[in-house]
């Protein structure tokens, strides 16, 4: 079995539910220890994080990622127990295979291959590692990357080992995501008989209006890097079952996903002034998930793009689109930061896997880019 | 204690909740029988309905009640037993006190009063009373009435019960009643992430546009004897609570009160025919529950204004609002339908009562409307 392949399956049988880590970073951190990475671990509440280094010197590379996954859904839906790892195939099986321990077996196992060819790389190389992504993400990254700040630790490039590909190892890259703006509306009316509706004042008759506008509006065209703005309603809730009753309050949960051309106090206005063009009585809370990033074209750019190609001759594709991941956090920083990982078809979901021969792929194009970026 | 008082707690002490009679019409059978009504049980299913009459002639002066009650909610809210009537500042409280157990003791005290002036009276009385008003109302008045016509038993003149009055007893009388029409919609649309909109089909972006549609759209404009129809959503629902995930349905519940300008076939055309515009995948269920009726002016509702007038000095007012009522199952019979009862304000809550002096006046007026019909 390759070193990749045992490395990835150690890491899924350890159960790692989040924010739990379960054992894999004292097991990434053992076999980074031995390649001269010194680890510093950060935990914080519950999560655990650690930040191992090789190096002192610029610039810093750094593999980030995490241990956690998700739930693995109903066990008889799985071919197998999802903390068991099994080769069927040519595919790994497994909870986390795609989303992330894959990548980070590849990550260890390139780094290994690179250090061992390149002793004396240029720059420093370091591993990010939470067990906090999946759930709150309020102890991991975030915090990591406050303590690196707090003490002037910069990092130059990241690459985060998120499932990126869509059909093929390689064939798209984020070099950033949009923006996510959550928030919670609740309309006050008056709860009454259906038969008087002259005594009562029907919350959803009220927010409707409301929300045809907010559907319907064009928030901005996006840009060459990101998509248009989206709004979305995920939820929506009044009524208490009694069909003759018209209900006191109507609640909706909505969602942004936002490019660079507005910022999440301009859509916070936006959507205020047109509730205000309404007469209605009600609550808004708003929860910002994370600010748009992007990485401009640069060194990692082109060292990514040169490492696929030298690779997998594919052309990659960068993109914006899709979820927020850990980069939002990094980001910000200055650092370059694009995100490169295996095929996302099966995460979240039941009989979650990964092709054993795009997991040394990417290993591949993982050790490439270490060369690209960090030797003469 | 007089003997309105008496009867009106006997019955209350009957905890009659519906469908249960709990021995309510047998006590009412036995004091009827003794003033010479032939009673006769019609039970139909869990239900249990009576009709007594006395007399073979026409007119038919029918007295219209149930002797079910709503569940008495919560117990701690109550000052009393709601099954252990008390009277308290020269009011009577218990579950039904107002809804309708006082109505139905003054009619057997008012059948009583009459009975011992006028034993010889015109035409015949009768009385119609079910313990499947509250419920589903399925076996109760509308299955008597379907014996009554089967059988060519007519009725002329029918009094109901319910707890009509505003502020003063009489102050106000039911004519008719609107129609109520109600609906189920469910709207499919395609699951997925809020991240990727694209990917999914929203529902509820697709059901907004038509519920403003419906919100605003005026149905008619009323008449003469019924306010305009009207349109309320007492339910919406959609999501799973996750606040990323696009919902792949969402359903509202929804209701008309309606005139007889329209009917129950032209608001359903007229929904789907919105429904129709609009590019949605939705189901869509009616429940009809009753018809609009309407009494026109004629002798029952010349001798109810004028037994009114004789007893409380009050120029009462006609009216078709509020709630349906089992007068939607007598009108369309070819019967003069009216419906004349207490104050309704505390009907359906807790501490439900009604003034002592209250049920006195409106035995009054039962008896007085009996002398103005049933005699030369």
């Amino acid at each position: 079995m390759s070193a990749i392949l045992e490395l990835a399956k150690k890491l899924i049988a350890c159960a790692s539910i989040t924010p739990q880590d379960a054992g894999c970073q004292p097991l990434l951190a053992e076999r980074l220890e031995a390649l001269g990475f010194r680890g510093e671990r950060l935990p914080f509440g519950e999560v655990d994080n650690i930040w191992l280094r090789r190096g002192q010197k610029s610039p810093v590379f750094v593999f980030a990622g995490h241990t956690d996954v998700v739930p693995p859904g109903p066990a008889e839906q799985w071919l197998i127990d999802p903390f068991k790892p099994e080769i069927r195939d040519e595919m790994l099986y497994g909870r986390g295979a795609a989303d992330m321990k894959g990548s980070l077996a590849a990550m260890v196992t390139a780094s290994e291959r690179f250090i061992t060819v390149h002793p004396d790389h240029l720059g420093s190389i370091a591993f990010l590692l939470t067990s906090d992504e999946e759930g709150q993400a309020v102890n991991g990254t975030v915090k990591v990357v406050e303590t690196l700040e707090a003490r002037g630790e910069k990092i130059d490039y990241c690459l985060v080992g998120e499932p990126t590909s869509r059909e093929r190892v390689g064939d798209m890259v984020k070099n950033g995501r949009r923006g996510s703006l959550s928030g919670r509306l609740l309309v006050h009316g008056t709860q009454g008989h259906v038969a008087y509706p002259h005594l009562a004042d029907n919350p959803i008759h009220g927010l409707t209006p409301v929300l045809v506008t907010l559907c319907a509006r064009e928030w901005d065209r996006g840009n060459e890097d990101f998509p248009p703005t989206t709004f979305q309603v995920s939820n929506i809730h009044g009524g208490t079952g009694a069909t003759n009753v018209i209900p006191g309050e109507v609640e909706i949960l909505f969602n942004f996903r936002y490019s660079t051309e507005v910022t999440h106090q301009q859509l916070q206005q936006q959507v205020e002034a047109i509730l205000s063009q309404h007469n209605l009585n009600y609550e808004l809370e708003w929860t910002l998930s994370g600010k748009p990033f992007r990485t401009a074209p640069g060194n990692l750019m082109r060292a990514v793009s040169q490492a696929i190609g030298d690779i997998t001759g594919l052309e990659t594709e960068f993109s914006t689109t899709g979820g927020t991941s850990d980069g939002r956090f990094i980001a910000p920083t200055g650092a370059q930061v694009v995100e490169l990982g295996p095929v996302n078809a099966t995460i979240h979901k039941v009989n979650e896997c990964v092709a054993v021969a795009d997991l040394e792929r990417l290993s591949q194009i993982y050790s490439r880019l270490l060369e690209i970026l960090l030797t003469d």
